[in-house]
């Protein structure tokens, strides 16, 4: 059958060759598609190309362009399983055109989601190649922070006269133990932090009715990603300890001699600091679990959003702050007036920049809950501005 | 622009004023927004107050009231980012109004979900109040447990003749980890109770068309949340005991000698019944991960009650038996009689209590799947009953 | 009142009688049912039984049948907590009372969805029968690889002359950690190899547009499967070496003897390529646990098929290849010439074999990625033909 035939028999045609054909394949068949419905379905290539939807629009002036299917996989065409989104984004400037398409795609088994007209095609055509776009700050402030804290772990090393192989072996287990402990605290304090900064810029300002800088923004769109970050560094310390633990490493061990009839058999417990250390990092990363669970969208979609409050502000500062203890109790010895003399080199142990950080958030939010600025800053986040008395605001 | 210049050009007007300030700014209006579709976005402040959006109907009679977007947080009208729920609830007694607002919530990019009268508006404003309302019950029953075994610990080591110290020092890893566990199996015992009371009540009234005594209603409503709280549990009970171990503490070793070449050294193995009390602690935990995984919203939404069932039912029992077996297996030596003697305190080991709640559940559940009794409820569950002898149901 | 009463006053009737009485109840109302929308919410009891609402169609000529809320346990209607599916599927020959039955389904609460004609009855009828049909195919291959791999296991240990207690005591810890090690990292290659197979096929065929064989095809559908089999058996292991770690067992590590003021104590370090060994496994089950996270429905429908591929195929392989590193780090010592002599019974160490099958599908990918047989596959999966030098996909 050729293109034409085909064509002619159907009132929907559906689109499904490579664009760099549109020319020669599409303008002969112009007259045979007049009035009918076509179907872009086709991707963008490179992420600074034209809109295809809106080339065909223009090369087929009496047909009734669609924009659908594209975000959708081959292989989800084919079958019924799991896999990536089943949602059949659909745009077109005729709304009828976009109804029949819609209903196609429903019988298909998709969902469908009207996204307007034919402009919204661009976007539509350029998302496949998109990789994650609402991770990318959350990524790169990941990833600075394990540069910087790397950095400081390998100077360190260099200061206090450790040669490059005993620093190649400490990266095998001990130094990504200690990083990604380091990593869970910063990275939690940078999702906390924003709030804080937000509170403080909406007090000082007296409203919450002017747009926050747009670095802050960025950030606070990215808190929860990087509390998902801090989730797996948690976990990822928790099995390397657990290993190390049980390895036999590691200072903090009381030896006791026990006599239980005739059998003599030595008896080790941790030091009660230490003990209670643990039991806080396993109640953090319990909370963090929490988090991450409500943080999945089936979750989240039903809890309301006292509820989502309490989950990711409330029990994320107990997580936080049990993590805080966590290195407190286990690491207190280093903040001893003799140890911390051997800071002198300009290198601090990790434990003090661990703690700092999250000190810091810890300070702010603090400040933002006592009794007077909570009060002031709840009234400017229900519309109270200063310098406006009379609006009916006052009244709160 | 005056409040009225505003209301005058649209007819669709939604109130983002306080519910303090209705009275003075809307009253005027009253004549401007005749016929107009009027939105209350207001929230209750304290859950016994009266229905906002019908003291606005009784202010504005001749505009159509439409309660909306009131459980959507102003952070997801600005950002397009994942966060609380994006379900748009409508209600209003104009059935054309409602569908006006729900088209706007579409465009707007939130999920519409009608609501009906306008009387649904005072469970809509009140929702934001809610803490985790499905919550309560297990909450509540998990509390009691937690401080009834925490009581029993305490007096316990008071009738052992220990003093405060060493039971304060128990509280830092030891008492959390027992305590976990004890929970664990308890939790999982209250969550298939009810199930088995339910059949053991159908069985004894014969029918099932008699609704259950209310405080079983709320039990069973309770127990996804009790299975939660269950894995939350042992999820902790697990770490803390990997700690344990890793520190050194426990009994159950077997420590042999081995000579390798000219090294010698000890080679240190669990007995065995400590190895299958830790192989089946793993089974438990992972098949109650699947259970977990099994209620999250979008997983369950893809299951058939049969396979619901099947996991929640089945695969629990099997982790409850798992569990149980864990601390059978570990623990067996504490039902040891002269061991026992030492319970003539009147305080038996916890080991005991841990056990004994599961048991219970055991029996019943096996009484109810004995092959006479479980055709029997099987007939009543599907509508047979007892006296009724000339129904369709005789012949099931 | 009785059935004729009943039937008299609506005109949607929902039967919710057992299938065995339609004869007896429903022909006797056939005249009163005239007309009428007649919703049928039975279930199948056998899996090779009739349609049973064809059944009804043909014993209610004049009404209007529809099929509904048969896959919706009897616990949903009453209660609107959590539980099993809240989908309804509704089929019917008559458009507008299918309608009217979805009205109704939402006005209930649940979200209705539309099946098509009667004949789509039998399989939501049969649909409660089913037991998770899309694991079939996963679980028989993992059970199959569970089986030979303890086959192997025991039949090794007879030829190294090992009594029955031996293995027995075995199986209570130690053989379930090697297996689901050994479980883990086959079932990754076999989720992985259906893949590689598909593209050797159409590299060989030239063509994308003829069918796979019919095995591959299943096996490509359990891949989701098989893979979260995978991180199960991954979490396994991860549980039951950490606790075997903890006991003190294994070979690998290096024992110093330090003196801190006048305490002298020996310090337990693992050998650097044991420690490189776990922090690769650490990562690997991070990563197996992103990817079982970005499986469940809510999550990946909010993924383009971009990322889907990327988590799902590059992450999916940089966790595999962690875990094969993770053995060769742990067990290379294995591959020693003088240990190999042992093998001589015929029966190598199973290290061996946990690598063999993944390096098999390292092969296969790495010949897959080459760029000459990249860009080849490539084309073909865009539409290219071999021998169709003239279609539009030639200029791709």
């Amino acid at each position: 059958m050729s293109y034409k035939e085909a064509v002619e028999k159907s009132d929907v045609v559906i689109l499904a060759i490579p664009f760099q054909a549109y020319d020669e394949v599409i303008r002969p068949l112009a007259d045979v598609l007049k009035g009918k419905i076509v179907v872009d379905v086709s991707n963008a290539e490179k992420s600074d190309g034209i809109c295809q939807a809106e080339y065909l629009e223009n090369l087929l002036e009496s047909s009734r362009i669609v924009k659908a299917f594209n975000t959708i996989s081959a292989w989800s065409f084919e079958n019924d399983v799991y896999g990536a989104s089943r949602n059949a984004y659909v745009c077109g400037n005729d709304a009828e055109s976009r109804q029949r398409v819609m209903q196609l795609a429903q019988a298909m088994g998709f969902t469908p989601l009207e996204r307007g007209w034919l402009r919204a095609a661009e976007t539509l055509e350029k998302k496949p190649l998109q990789l994650f776009p609402e991770w990318r700050t959350a990524f790169w402030i990941t990833l600075i922070m394990y540069t910087c804290e790397t950095l400081y772990t390998i100077l360190r090393a260099i200061a206090r006269g450790r040669d490059a192989s005993y620093i190649a072996k400490r990266q095998a287990i001990k130094s990504p133990m200690v990083m990604s402990g380091w990593m869970t605290l910063w990275l939690l304090s940078a999702t906390f932090l924003p709030g804080c900064i937000a509170g403080v810029i909406q007090l000082s300002r007296g409203t919450k009715y002017r747009a926050f800088p747009k670095w802050l923004d960025r950030w606070m769109k990215a808190r929860k990603q990087l509390g998902l970050f801090a989730l797996m560094f948690a976990g990822i310390h928790a099995c390397l300890c657990l290993l190390m633990l049980a390895g036999g490493y590691f200072k903090g061990f009381s030896v006791k001699q026990k006599i239980k009839g005739t059998e003599q058999y030595l008896y080790r417990t941790y030091y009660w600091n230490v003990e209670l250390s643990f039991t806080f990092a396993t109640l953090s990363v319990a909370l963090l679990t929490i988090l991450g669970i409500t943080s999945l969208p089936s979750v989240n979609q039903t809890m309301s959003w006292r509820e989502w409050d309490f989950v990711q502000s409330k029990l994320g500062y107990i997580a936080m702050l049990l993590g805080f203890m966590h290195v407190t109790l286990f690491s207190y010895d280093v903040f001893d007036l003799n140890y911390m003399k051997t800071w002198t080199y300009g290198f601090p142990h990790p434990a003090f920049f661990m703690l700092i950080f999250p000190m810091v958030v810890f300070c702010l939010k603090f400040f933002l809950i006592l009794p007077g600025v909570n009060g002031k800053l709840t009234r400017i986040r229900k519309g109270w501005e200063r310098g406006k008395p009379n609006s009916p605001f006052d009244r709160i």
